[in-house]
């Protein structure tokens, strides 16, 4: 089986006369992989905190603090993990702030978006059968949060997330290149502390997206996807327009697609 | 809007004919943007906290831990995301106690600070609208700690964040210059949960001002702005004077101010 | 004692012919100590945690992120200090993981697989000793989890962490392979939040054994062997036959076994 | 007065002819500053915690979690700022251990854990009056444990500290000496949450001096001497003659003691 599938990717790469590191559908398995990994965790972990009852219903801050952790461990490790092999998005937001900047294709960027979605479905699905039909618990707004408030924290967190990834693996000044993967995933954990009562602080519509198909539950999903897209492409923008000094437009990873 | 800024941002550097890294409007921006997003992630995890009932109230020490971790990693995080552009300082404490060595000048040391507290009231403003009027938690003394006692605590925690950023980015022998800036967060971490419950332990005065403006609770104001200034100053003067071997007295940073 | 034992050491490195790092008895004896701290650690963090009185109930998480941190950082500081000895693996997944693949000989690893199952039972044995007979927590499938379904958690959590493993350590490409061994640490961390109310999120077949042998409790012991192995060789597999580009079977550790 | 302690240091260097990193003075009074900054931020957290009731009562697994966190934190980045001008060490136990392979002179021991003790009690002190007279808690034997039994697990915990200072650290195999320091302090907190129940976890005879002193309590008070500075010990004559390939006695580190 693994053999061939992998006969698969060789001959992929092997037409676009590409050998290298980035070809195509390796990186697309890459995503498909590690977000598969990092929902199944992030997930599970919201099972376990038992929030799945009620959406939107606050949790003790320890019990926070505990899905916090396994989220920006969980995210730290899977994107480094992913870097040299796909970029290590495993979060549309993240995919669609390279595109927009000219960094990733746009067939590129749809195939990795559609590997994410795919991911995190087949995550959810898999629990929900692991736990004996426990809900996966969707993202949702806290009491008294209406939607355009939440939107407006989920802009800014993503834009949080998205700016530190630019600063700290995208300028050539930066000086923590390699470490910069897992400090993204550390910010998603202070992120995660912050908004987690009041939006569930997603940053990340593949996170969302995998409990809401489990349970059939689309309440304000679109602040999922709005929110995130919008906050992570504002901070793409924001970074390279003030920030970066010698700009670049070529793609990051080249490939056969 | 962003092209607009940009010019702007590009003018200046142009007009001091220096268009190296460390462009004045540049830095002063980073310091903008990273205070807003590290006050909004502390403050919005002690709000979610539901330490923002009677200010001083102790937290059950999980909950204090998880409101630390907040603090940890955001700060951890956002000054080294900002470490190349400004020097990541993001609290007045840490400008000051640059400037006073001679490692920045004085206009940029104002500067500095006026866009941290700007920053900071922002962030705390926002989040009053972000969640229907919610109190931000003003820093304030504990229960049986007096002016004087709390101010102590905040020199020393104050001295310990700076001696550490001395050590360990300042010092031409440190091996860990690098990862620095995100260790400085981590002592941020550990002194949360060692006076979180005596003084707020906000080692930080534009952390302590935005939620003070926020909601007009003034009390012992001062003592947010005197420890940390004290603190950090003297543990720049006591590192530069006792334990660099070779020291410079240039600026960090160049630019036009 | 310790010149007796380093003598023998000695002369068995002697015999090979070989005076390089990778000695096979110093790295069996690597295995052994740091596999045992590694459970010393991590098993009185469970009994600490109380978790010691009806196996399988789950803990609340807080509770649970105590243990879970406890056993994150144990693994990533000390599989970090035996990676330059041993390679670090403190765990027959990762042992087997390395020998399916070529990377190890046969009788390494059985050597490995020993000391591991040694150093656990010892391990478990003293820490009875110590707390006048508290019981060692076992391993156990939480309320309405069936062996089946236990089986597959452990083998998606397992090749989660062997895939990262391979990613960051193993992959030609990496440029995070000094943290490698850290960062295992940590994905065991946010693994253990997910599965730990589920099944105990073992890993790792010598963990399970010692409180096992302790207590003699081999309720579904068998799911922590075959669901670690399976999982682990599974990332192995996927992991060189899928996303590393130019493959070599060589042994990572030379050597007299 | 900085200027005339630096007078002080600055002429004590030149008698020795030695203007190097490692003026003895220097390393000295590092050590006095970095004891005392994390045993105020370590006893300091266990006090919030309201661990200063009855001596050896457990606490809940999530506030041992919080003190744990508070040790780690403030153990990685104090030791990591002060490894290039003293070692780093705040610690009898790590002291001793150099001096017992010859890496210390006596002298320079003498004079480390004066310092290390001086500053323990002064920061005990300096809490007591800080918090209006609370109880700084003392390192106590969990309910049940009797003093061989303590005194065999702090050997263990300490053994473990050592151990991983002598592979990440002291072997010139080790590829991570730079973060060696940092995960010595997370090892801290894995231990802490171990045996910080059983034992108070203390692997640190200064850290239990100041509260004892502070306190007048000295129940047990040897165990937390013999177990670490025979653990430490221990760990560094096996490291040394079992694990390190190419031994050197010298000094680590210089100057004029």
């Amino acid at each position: 089986m693994a053999k061939l599938v992998r006969k698969f990717v060789d001959s992929y790469d092997d037409d676009a006369g590409d050998a290298q590191d980035a070809g195509c559908v390796r990186a697309v398995l890459a995503e498909l992989v590690l977000t598969f990994l990092f929902v199944f965790t992030g997930v599970s972990a919201s099972m376990a905190a038992g929030s799945g009852g009620k959406p939107g219903e606050a949790m003790p801050m320890a019990t926070l603090a505990a899905v916090a952790i396994a989220h920006a461990l969980a995210a730290g490790v899977l994107v480094t993990a992913g870097f040299h092999v796909s970029g290590g998005h495993l979060n549309p937001a993240v995919t669609v702030a390279m595109m927009v900047r000219g960094h990733l294709s746009k067939l590129r960027t749809v195939l990795y978006v559609a590997a994410q979605l795919l991911a995190s479905s087949l995550a959810c699905i898999l629990l929900r059968y692991l736990t004996g039909g426990m809900v996966t618990p969707v993202h949702a707004l806290g009491v008294g949060i209406r939607p355009m408030q939440g939107l407006v924290m989920e802009v800014i967190l993503t834009f949080s997330l998205l700016f530190v990834t630019y600063a700290m693996i995208l300028d050539p000044r930066s000086q923590v290149r390699s470490i910069g993967p897992l400090l993204t995933g550390l910010i998603v954990g202070a992120n995660s502390l912050a908004g987690g009562n009041f939006t569930g602080a997603s940053m990340n519509p593949a996170r969302s997206f995998g409990p809401a198909l489990a349970t059939g539950d689309w309440t304000h999903h679109w602040v999922y996807w709005v929110g995130p897209l919008l906050g992570g492409s504002l901070a793409a923008v924001v970074y390279e327009s003030l920030f970066v000094v010698n700009k670049t437009h070529e793609p990051l990873l080249n490939g056969d697609c």
